[in-house]
C-alpha cells in the first residue's frame, strides 16, 4: 500500500496553512477542492476525489481512484455525499460557511456539492487557492528551479535543430522532441477555459501577426482551425524572427520562457524592439520587490515602450494582449497578473513570468520572456539563457 | 477580413439542425454555448465568445477574439450582457426556456449567464450538444477517416522505433515524434475534468497494473505524480507486452486506436486474452447496428470474457474500468458509452472506439482498440492496421 499524501509532513502543513489563512480571512470554516491542480498542491499527487481543508486542523482527502492508497488523513468514498458523514464521525464541526471552487468546477458539480452541504453558506473559494498558490514554498521553488534549468538546456539546443527550408511546424516538432527527451511532462496546465495549447508555440515571420482567440501577444494561424494559434506550417524565410515559447513543465511546476532566433538578419526596428524588451526585464529585476504593485510594473514597461515610440507593436500589432506578465507554477496563468487594472501586490516568493513582446510587421515577433522569483533583493531569473536574438545555425 | 464560420453552408445547417432537434425535444427555446469543442462543432473553428442557437432559424456567433472576423451571422461583443441586446435588435424572440452548458461551464460563468437571461428558465443543455455531436455528418466522417488513416500510418512505424534497452518513456517520445510529423495536432480533447493525458499512453509490462486516478483499463505510474498514468520510465524487458494508445487527432476529429507490441514472446495467457479481444471486435462488427442497445454490447463482451475464464484480467486487474467503449470525435469521451448501465442506443453514424483490454500480471496489457462507424451493415473500422500482437524489431 502506498501513501496517498506524497508531500513531506512539514511541507504539506505549510501549504495547508497558506490556504487556511485565506479561508480565515474570508471568515469561512472550510474549503472543498476537487480540481487536479489544487489537489496536487495540497498532497503532491493528482487523484480522483476531494480534499477538505478546515479553517484549523488537518486537511483530509476523500479518494475515488486510484485504489490501494492509505493514510490517516484519507478515506475512500463512492460519492461526495459520503464526505460529511465521515467528517462527522471524525468529530469535524459542520461548516457554517464553506468555500467551493466556483471558478473552475462545473455548474453541475457545484450544484451537487451544494446539495451535499445543504446547510452551509457557500462562498467562492477559487481565489483562496489561487492566492495561497501564488506564494511558493521552498520546495515549490526547488521544483521550479529544476524546470527552469531544464528549459534553458532545451532552449540552448534550438539553433542547431534548424535547417534552411524547414517550416515553423517542423522546427516546433524538433524542439518538442528535445524537450521531451530532457524530461518535459508535456502537459500544459491552464486554469479555466481561457486558452488551449499543445506544448506551446513556435512562430515565424508574418504569422506572428495573425490574431488568435486568446489574450496573447503572439498570434499565429495554427495548423488547424480547431487549434488556432502558433505555427502555420509555412517555411521559415530569411530575414524572419522565430519566437519560441514552449512549455517548461519538467517537474509538475512550470517555468515560462521565450527566446527569439533569427534566420539571417532581422530589421533594425525588430532589433530596437527586442532591446526594449531586454531593458524592461532589467528594470523589472530591481523594481519587482515585495510590496510593489503589479500595475506599477505594467506602467513602467508601457512608459519605456512609449519613450521609444514602439507602442503600436507592443504586446501584438493587429491584436493586442492586455498584460505583460503573470504568475506561474502548477498552471501557466497564476497570480499575480501584471496588467493595467491589476490590484495584485507582489509578495516574496511570487514566481512571475515577464513577457514584454513586440510583433514587427515584415519580421515577426521579438522580445523575451523569463521566469523570476520575487526576493527581498529584487527579481531573480530562474530561466537563464542568452537574451539576445540568436542566429539559427545554417548547416 | 476572414469569415468567422468556416463550415460550408449546408454542413453548418445540418449540424445546427441536429442541435435544434435536441432543443425542441426538451421544449426549450434556445441554447447558449461557449465551450471550445461545441463552438468548433457549430462553426468549424475555435474562437473566444458564444454561440446562440434558437430552436428555429439561424445560429448566431458572438465574438470576443480574434479581431477582424466577419459574417452576417456574427457580431463582436465585449461582454455576455451585449448578446440579448443584439438579438433583440435583430428581432429574435426572448427565450422563455434557455439551455446552458451546465456540465462543462464553470459555476461562475453560468451564474453570470443566468443574470444575463434573468427572465429565462434555465435548463441543462450540455447533453443536447453531446447527443447532437454523437451522430456524425458526412463531413465529420471524412475528417475522422483521415485521422484513422494517419493514425494507422503512425502505428505501422512503431516496431522499427524500438531498440533493446529502451525505456517505455523513450519509445513513447519516439512515437509522439513520428505522430507529430504525420500531422498530429497533439492536443487531446477530453470533456470535463475526468482525465488528464498528454498525447496518450505507452505501457509496458507490470506498469500496466498500477492503478491510476482514472476510470481506465490501462494503469501506469506515469513519470511524475502530477501526471499519474502511462509510461513509468522503466526499461522494456523481454517477455513484456507494450500497449500503445496514443492520440489520433490529425484533423480536429480524433480516432482512438490501441495496438500491442511484444519484446520477445509473451505468455500464453496474454495471447489467449489478446485473441479474446480480437474476437469481441469481430462480434461487435456484426452486432453494432443502429438500434442496438449499448449495454447489450457490453454484455456480449462480458459473456465472451467469462466463457474463457478471463474476467479477473478484463478491463484491468488491480483496478477495473467500468466500460468497454465510447463515442469519439472532437473529444475522446463522447456518446454513446458502452457500459453495463448505459441507456444509450446506437444510431447510424455514431463513431465508437471499442477497447476490450486485459491486464495480465507478469506480462502487461493486451487487447486492441479500434474506431468504428456504425452503419446499416454493422460497424466499419476506420483505424485499419494489423490486430495481432506485433513483435518489436530488434536492431
Amino acid at each position: 500500500m502506498e501513501k496517498l499524501v506524497l508531500l513531506q509532513r512539514d511541507e504539506q502543513k505549510k501549504r495547508v496553512a497558506q490556504v487556511q489563512e485565506c479561508i480565515a480571512q474570508c471568515g469561512a470554516d472550510a474549503l472543498v477542492v476537487s480540481d487536479s491542480a489544487n489537489l496536487y498542491y495540497l498532497c503532491g499527487r493528482v487523484f480522483a476525489g476531494f480534499a477538505y481543508v478546515p479553517r484549523e486542523g488537518e486537511a483530509m482527502f476523500f479518494v475515488r481512484r486510484p485504489v490501494e492508497m492509505e493514510g490517516d488523513d484519507m478515506a475512500y468514498i463512492r460519492k461526495p455525499e459520503d464526505i460529511p458523514v465521515i467528517l462527522a464521525e471524525r468529530g469535524v464541526t459542520y461548516p457554517a460557511k464553506l468555500g467551493l471552487e466556483l471558478d473552475v468546477s462545473s455548474y453541475s458539480l457545484i450544484e451537487r456539492l451544494k446539495s451535499v452541504w445543504i446547510n452551509s453558506k457557500i462562498e467562492n473559494g477559487s481565489s483562496w487557492m489561487r492566492r495561497a498558490r501564488a506564494v511558493k514554498t521552498d520546495e515549490e521553488l526547488r521544483l521550479l528551479r529544476i524546470s527552469g534549468e531544464k528549459q534553458a538546456t532545451t532552449y540552448r539546443q534550438i539553433p542547431k535543430l534548424f535547417e534552411p527550408g524547414m517550416t515553423d511546424y517542423e522546427l516546433q516538432v524538433a524542439i518538442e522532441n528535445v524537450s521531451r527527451l530532457e524530461g518535459n511532462l508535456g502537459i500544459f496546465r491552464i486554469c479555466g477555459p481561457s486558452m488551449e495549447f499543445f506544448m506551446g508555440n513556435v512562430i515565424a515571420g508574418e504569422n506572428a501577426d495573425t490574431p488568435t482567440p486568446y489574450d496573447f501577444a503572439m498570434g499565429g494561424r495554427g495548423m488547424d482551425p480547431s487549434l488556432p494559434g502558433g505555427a502555420s506550417g509555412d517555411m521559415i524565410h530569411r530575414g524572419e524572427s522565430v519566437m519560441v515559447d514552449v512549455n517548461g513543465n519538467y517537474t509538475g511546476y512550470m517555468t515560462d520562457m521565450t527566446r527569439v532566433y533569427s534566420y539571417g538578419e532581422v530589421s533594425e526596428l525588430a532589433k530596437k524592439a527586442h532591446q526594449c524588451s531586454i531593458d524592461i526585464h532589467e528594470a523589472f529585476k530591481t523594481m519587482a520587490l515585495p510590496g510593489t504593485e503589479a500595475k506599477a510594473l505594467y506602467e513602467m514597461a508601457m512608459e519605456m515602450v512609449k519613450e521609444r515610440g514602439l507602442e503600436r507593436y507592443f504586446m501584438g500589432h493587429r491584436q493586442h494582449a492586455g498584460f505583460i506578465g503573470h504568475g506561474v507554477g502548477i498552471e501557466i496563468n497564476e497570480f499575480p497578473v501584471l496588467a493595467p487594472r491589476s490590484r495584485d501586490v507582489l509578495c516574496k516568493h511570487n514566481v512571475i513570468a515577464l513577457e514584454p513582446k513586440f510583433v514587427i510587421p515584415g519580421t515577426g515577433a521579438v522580445g523575451i520572456e523569463s521566469t523570476y522569483v520575487v526576493t527581498d533583493n529584487g527579481a531573480e531569473s530562474i530561466t537563464n539563457a542568452p537574451v539576445e536574438i540568436i542566429p539559427l545555425e545554417e548547416h
